[in-house]
C-alpha cells in the first residue's frame, strides 16, 4: 500500500477512536515508520490491539498529559493512560529541551503504555546532538536467572550519540529476541527462531504460541536477567511505573492499563571537550571500521547503521501489508 | 596471611613507590576488597603490574588531580595519570555530592588507569542512597561484531540502586568473562573455562596464553559488541581518553600512560515518587524471590547479592596467597 493512502487511512481510524488530530498524527507515523523499518513487530501487527484496548477504556484517547518540572534537568511526565507512541514523544522532546539548558536531563514518564521501537526517541535526540539513553519495562516474556516462571518484559537498552554521519543508535532488547516479534509469527502462522524461547516446561521451542505461554531466554542468562532487572527499576520503580511483571500484556489483559514507564537521560556530548567529540567519534568510528573482517563479513557496522540502510531502502517504497493484517485495518477503518 | 598485615606490606610497598599516605590507604584497601570479594583477578596478581607503571613512570604516584566544576550537576576530574583507584574514589566522590545537591550527577575522569571493580565505586552511591551508572573502558580484549581483531576492553555496564538491605549492583562485563581472570590463570598456569576466548586463529580456547593472544568473546554476539561499543563512547570519547583501542594494556605496554576515562551517573531515587522509592523497591525484590525456582536453584538472587554473601564470608577469614604472588609481594617490600 502507498504510504500516503495507509497514513490517511491510519490517521481516520484513530480519529474514530477518538484521539485528537495531532495524537492521530504522532501515532500514525510511528507505526509506519516501524513498519518502513522493518520492526513489524512494532508496526501494524500492533493497530487492532490499540483499537481494542481504547474500546475497552484501558486506553485512554483524549488523555490530559501533564509535564511536572522537579529542576531544570530534571521532569516527570504523567500520561494519563495516552498511548505509548504519545507520552513517550512528549517525554523525549522535554528531555531534550532540559539537557539543551544544562547539559543533561532527565524524564521520567509514567501512567504510558507500549512505545513502539527506542529507536524513534533515541533518534530525535541524536538530531538535536545530544546523547540518550531511553529506557522502558514490558510484560512478562523473560524468566528472571533462578527462575522458570516470565516477569521481566524484553526491557531494551537503547542508547544514542551523535556520529556526524548516521546516528549511533543502539537498541537491543535483553532477551533473545523481542516480543512483537514473536506475536506477530504467531499471527501470521510462522516459526520463530530455535534457540530464543521456552515453552512452559522449559524445552526450547520454535512455535510462537508456546513461546508466548513459555519464557523469552535472556541475553547471557544472568547478565541478560541483571540487564532486565536493571531496567525494571530504572523505567519501572523509579518512574513511579508498573514493575515486578505487573505491567499488563496489551495483547491480552484488558482488565485495566498499562500503567507503563519509560525513562529518558540525555547528555550533551561536548559537555566534557566541546567540539572534539565528533572529531573524535569520527576517528572512533573509522578506526573501528577499518579491522580486519571476519570470516562472511563484508564490513564493519556500527549499532543504527543497519536500520538506517533499511530505513533508505523502504523509504520511497510501497508497504507490504499481509492479508490478515490488511484485513483488520479495512475492519477497523469500516465502523462508523 | 592476616589482613592486618597485608595492610601495612601493601602500604609500605605503596609509600616506597612515592604515593602519598592517602593515596597508599586507597589503593591497599581496594586490592583488599578485590581479595575478599574474591575478584582475584581485580587483586593482588595485579600489584607488580602497578608498581612496574610507577617505575618506567607511566602512572604518575604523585598526582597533581584537579576537580573541574562545569554546573552543579556535572564534573570533570583530570587524573594527572594517577593510578585508577584514586582518580575513582575522588570521581565517585564528586559524583555522589553532585546528585546530592541537583538529583542528578555526572563525572567524567580522564588520564586516568585501571580502576579495578566497577562495584567499589557504585556501592559507595548507593551507600548514600543513590542510584548509580559506572563505566569504564580498558585494553583490546574483545572483537567488534563484524572484525576478527580484538578493539573493545571487557567494557563493563555498573548499575546500583538502594533496596533498603544489600545494595543491587550489576556488574556485569560486556565479554563472557573478564581480562583480568584470564591473565590470573596464565599466572598461575590454569585453564580458562570453555567458550570465553578464541585464540588467534579464531578457535575457542580453553589456554589463557592463546586466549590472551587472541580475542574474547562478547554476550550474546552482535549485542555485546553494541554494549561494549557504547561503553568506549561514553568512557573514552566523551571525557576526552583513550578509545576505540588506544587504551593500552597495563601489564604489556609501558609506553605511555593509559590515559583511560570513567564516567559516573548518579541519580536521587527518590526524585520522582520520594519515600515510595524504597518501598516499591522491596515490593520489586520479595516479589521477584517468591517466584518459582527452576531446576537447581535453591533461591533467586539479585545482582549483588552473591558477592556480598562472599564479602561476608570472608571478612574475618586471612587471604590466601598463591606462593608465586607471594613472591612478587615480598620483592616489592623488600626494595629499599
Amino acid at each position: 500500500m502507498k504510504k500516503k493512502l495507509l497514513k490517511t487511512i491510519l490517521n481516520q481510524i484513530f480519529l474514530k477512536h477518538k484521539l485528537s488530530k495531532n495524537h492521530s498524527e504522532i501515532c500514525s507515523n510511528y507505526l509506519i515508520k516501524a513498519e518502513v523499518l522493518e520492526a513489524k513487530g512494532h508496526g501494524l501487527a500492533r493497530l487492532k490491539m490499540y483499537c481494542d484496548r481504547i474500546k475497552a477504556k484501558v486506553i485512554n484517547p483524549k488523555p490530559k498529559i501533564k509535564i511536572k518540572k522537579i529542576s531544570n534537568s530534571v521532569s516527570c511526565v504523567n500520561a494519563d493512560n495516552s498511548i505509548g507512541f504519545v507520552a513517550a514523544d512528549i517525554g523525549i522532546k522535554q528531555a531534550i529541551k532540559n539537557a539543551k539548558k544544562t547539559g543533561i536531563g532527565l524524564v521520567g514518564v509514567k501512567n504510558s503504555g507500549h512505545y513502539g521501537l527506542s529507536t524513534f526517541y533515541a533518534e530525535q535526540a541524536v538530531k538535536k546532538n545530544l546523547m540518550v539513553f531511553c529506557f522502558t519495562n514490558g510484560p512478562p516474556a523473560v524468566a528472571p536467572h533462578g527462575s522458570k516462571k516470565s516477569l521481566f518484559g524484553t526491557n531494551p537498552i537503547c542508547f544514542g550519540a551523535p556520529t556526524g554521519k548516521i546516528p549511533f543508535i543502539l537498541d537491543t532488547s535483553t532477551s533473545m529476541i523481542n516480543r512483537g516479534a514473536i506475536r506477530r509469527a504467531s499471527k501470521l502462522g510462522q516459526k520463530i527462531p530455535y534457540g530464543v524461547a521456552l515453552d512452559r516446561n522449559g524445552t526450547i521451542t520454535t512455535d510462537p504460541n508456546k513461546a508466548l505461554k513459555g519464557s523469552q531466554i535472556p541475553i547471557s542468562t544472568f547478565r541478560g536477567s541483571g540487564l532486565a532487572w536493571m531496567v525494571d527499576i530504572l523505567s519501572g520503580v523509579l518512574t513511579g511505573s508498573s514493575h515486578s511483571g505487573k505491567t499488563k500484556d496489551p495483547f491480552d489483559d484488558f482488565t485495566g492499563p498499562q500503567n507503563m514507564g519509560h525513562l529518558f537521560i540525555t547528555i550533551n556530548p561536548k559537555i566534557f571537550i566541546g567540539g572534539n567529540f565528533l572529531k573524535e567519534m569520527k576517528i572512533n568510528v573509522s578506526r573501528i571500521k577499518r579491522l580486519p573482517k571476519a570470516k562472511g563479513f563484508a564490513s564493519i557496522l556500527y549499532p543504527g547503521e543497519r536500520k538506517n540502510k533499511t530505513y533508505r531502502k523502504n523509504l520511497n517504497k510501497d508497504i507490504f501489508i499481509p492479508s490478515k493484517i490488511l484485513k483488520e485495518i479495512n475492519y477497523l477503518n469500516a465502523i462508523k
